[in-house]
């Protein structure tokens, strides 16, 4: 089954979580400083608009109508019951999940590229720089920037530019231009730090270029709140009063907080955020200020920390390869508000293919680690003998991962 | 904009198209003795449910429930106005597609598979044949079996499973087992009429298994009317009393005649099918008996061909590379209901790159074809200035053909 809205029911306002938090936000620093950065540190590389959302305390902020008119051509997006993933685990607990993988790049990145795109164009700028990992977000911005006619340079991971061409090839399809990063150093494989380092580097250099990032950000994760609000209004369309607990997976923490958030005030919402136990930000990092890059060149944020110069293994998630989280979900989870759990890849796959059996779709790695979440919350709702309503972001789909899917069914993934 | 239905309003029975053909059509003839086979001599191949279908002079067919609980999955598919695209020609035309690339297996395959998979398990059959060239018919019935728990063998064409290892990989994540095709000679490419050949001989060689087809046949064009018939009502809901015309690549058939069906008997709106020039089974054919495969082991089928050792150039648009078509289309062109046009993928990739950096999601080579016509068709309209409302058939996702995006992009596409 599933709940559809009419594009009208697109949200028209996006939430913001500043007024809800438990504690409020430590500052970000200045990179050569180290004291509270002011908006005029960020104009370099943001437009006001974006600046005065990343600190802004207001509950709701207006959706813009031709950002809406974009965010239409696949928002609302669909939620759905599993009902044949719930009747293989025979469980009592009705699973629905909110399905960003329809967008034309195939994750929720382009909830926020879009608008994005939108507000530096309307500040007068052509030109958009960024960093891509596995590819998801240098697809989202290519999409975004094609639609305002903007032009659009992605630093990728030299890793997975060589690996995985297709992502490139889209990028290129919507008029992305695609350099693998680092650019002065052709023989390292590079690193999403590096890669950061470099699109910043370029935008500061040049008066028509901004820098675009796809997580992390409170601007960012504001954007991504849509899929939270639709869900809500579709959990209700179900029947269902509210979810006992919202499931997603955490990178950078965009696709977790554009669900979770708008459950935040609802006190009796669980939410629990999953991880690789390879790069196990928010269960083994530490609080405190660290760089989003490798060098150094982005303001400290306050946040759990695998130390910048952490290089996670090259596990097939690559959108959860990052060694620091968002700040806004660092404080829910230090506040106790959200609960963490890691998992090795392997038992991350056995839930990805189980779920493509039964309900048909092929998930993206990042979101296979809530499906495996969700299984296991669901399997002991069984052995508890309780209904309970799970939620979880389906933040993409795997066809342009499923060379991780040969190595798994073929026993050549790595732990 | 977006016309969405209600999961409950997926059709509850299939339009047959045979009551409003043109002419009766020719019967089928046995490939030994060159008279008309009848059923019996198809039951080592199909089950008799399906026989009855190919045979059928029902107008309408029910669609069995536990068919129908899988299409919900996905269905009805989205019909979607092309606004950007409208603005960017400048047309006065009103352009819609019928988005069938949001099935699990990303086109309108699965549509058809679902039931072929029901129908085998219900009168006792373990195991499906079948053969694929580029991928997507194979995957689709790998997924169908893997909801109804059978087992499910493809033979794939051995060029297309060197080039596309991830059609293979999707296969395999629904348990789908693959094998290149000509099975007895690695040294050849193959080709799709090859490789009915091997899935034929496998099915006819167990009493475990049967043979199931993806285009061509009557039965498969006829699971594809839900697609023509939920249009048929979303048209209605976005306003439009009917379209002018209606646009569907053409290979074997399957997606046009699934769209285009339910329109026939409204004698005012028009019907046109797009081939490529370097497969032009309908511009350049001859309307004769001919064999489905190219080792004569299927029966003999009144249609457009091409001559069934024709072995058409490598383009990219796999699905389109058969030197026949359904006896149904070759009725309706022959009879001049149908207008037919063929194009150059040079021209096919102008049009899919155009219509990625309008309207965001990135087609099938398959699908390009028709959005080519579609546009020469809305710039028509705006030259003789007239309002004309264009449906077209968005039958794929082009995410695992981005390879041909590559070529295109980089000058090495061949015309």
């Amino acid at each position: 089954m599933r709940w559809n809205l009419t594009s009208d029911r697109v949200p028209q306002a996006w939430f913001n979580i500043a007024p809800h938090l438990p504690e409020p936000l430590q500052p970000p620093l200045h990179p050569g400083t180290r004291e509270p950065i002011g908006p005029d540190d960020l104009t370099p590389l943001f437009p006001m608009a974006l600046i005065g959302q990343e600190m802004s305390a207001e509950p709701w902020i207006d959706i813009p109508g031709e950002v809406m008119d974009i965010l239409r051509l696949w928002r609302p997006t669909p939620l759905v019951r599993a009902r044949r993933l719930e009747e293989a685990l025979d469980t009592p607990a009705r699973i629905y999940y909110k399905d960003e993988s329809v967008s034309p790049a195939g994750s929720h990145k382009p909830n926020t590229a879009v608008p994005q795109a939108f507000y530096n164009k309307a500040e007068g700028i052509g030109r958009l720089t960024t960093e891509t990992g596995a590819g998801q977000w240098g697809s989202a911005l290519s999409f975004a920037s094609a639609l305002f006619g903007l032009e659009c340079k992605v630093y990728m991971v030299r890793a997975s530019y060589q690996q995985k061409p297709y992502r490139r090839v889209m990028m290129e399809t919507w008029g992305g231009s695609v350099e693998p990063s680092p650019v002065d150093d052709p023989d390292q494989p590079g690193s999403l730090g590096s890669a950061i380092s470099d699109a910043v580097r370029d935008a500061v250099s040049r008066d028509d270029s901004h820098y675009s990032l796809g997580s992390v950000l409170n601007h960012v994760l504001l954007h991504q709140t849509v899929i939270g609000l639709e869900a809500k209004e579709q959990l209700a369309l179900a029947g269902e009063e509210r979810p006992d607990i919202v499931i997603a997976c955490c990178g950078g923490g965009s696709n977790l907080g554009g669900l979770a958030f708008p459950f935040v005030p609802d006190a009796d919402v669980e939410l629990l955020a999953v991880e690789p136990s390879s790069c196990p930000t928010l269960t083994e990092g530490r609080f405190e200020y660290d760089f989003g890059d490798t060098a150094g060149l982005t303001p400290l944020l306050a946040m759990y920390t695998l130390g910048h110069d952490f290089i996670p293994p090259s596990i097939h998630a690559g959108g959860l390869r990052y060694h620091g989280v968002s700040p806004i979900i660092s404080n829910l989870v230090k506040a106790g508000r959200m609960r963490v759990v890691a998992y090795p890849q392997g038992k991350v796959f056995d839930a990805a293919v189980q779920f493509a059996r039964t309900q048909g779709t092929i998930p993206a790695p990042e979101t296979s680690h809530a499906i495996r979440a969700t299984i296991d919350e669901a399997l002991r709702a069984k052995e508890e003998g309780v209904e309970r309503v799970i939620l979880f972001g389906y933040s993409g789909h795997g066809l342009l991962d499923l060379s991780a899917y040969d190595d798994y069914l073929h026993g050549r993934l790595i732990e």
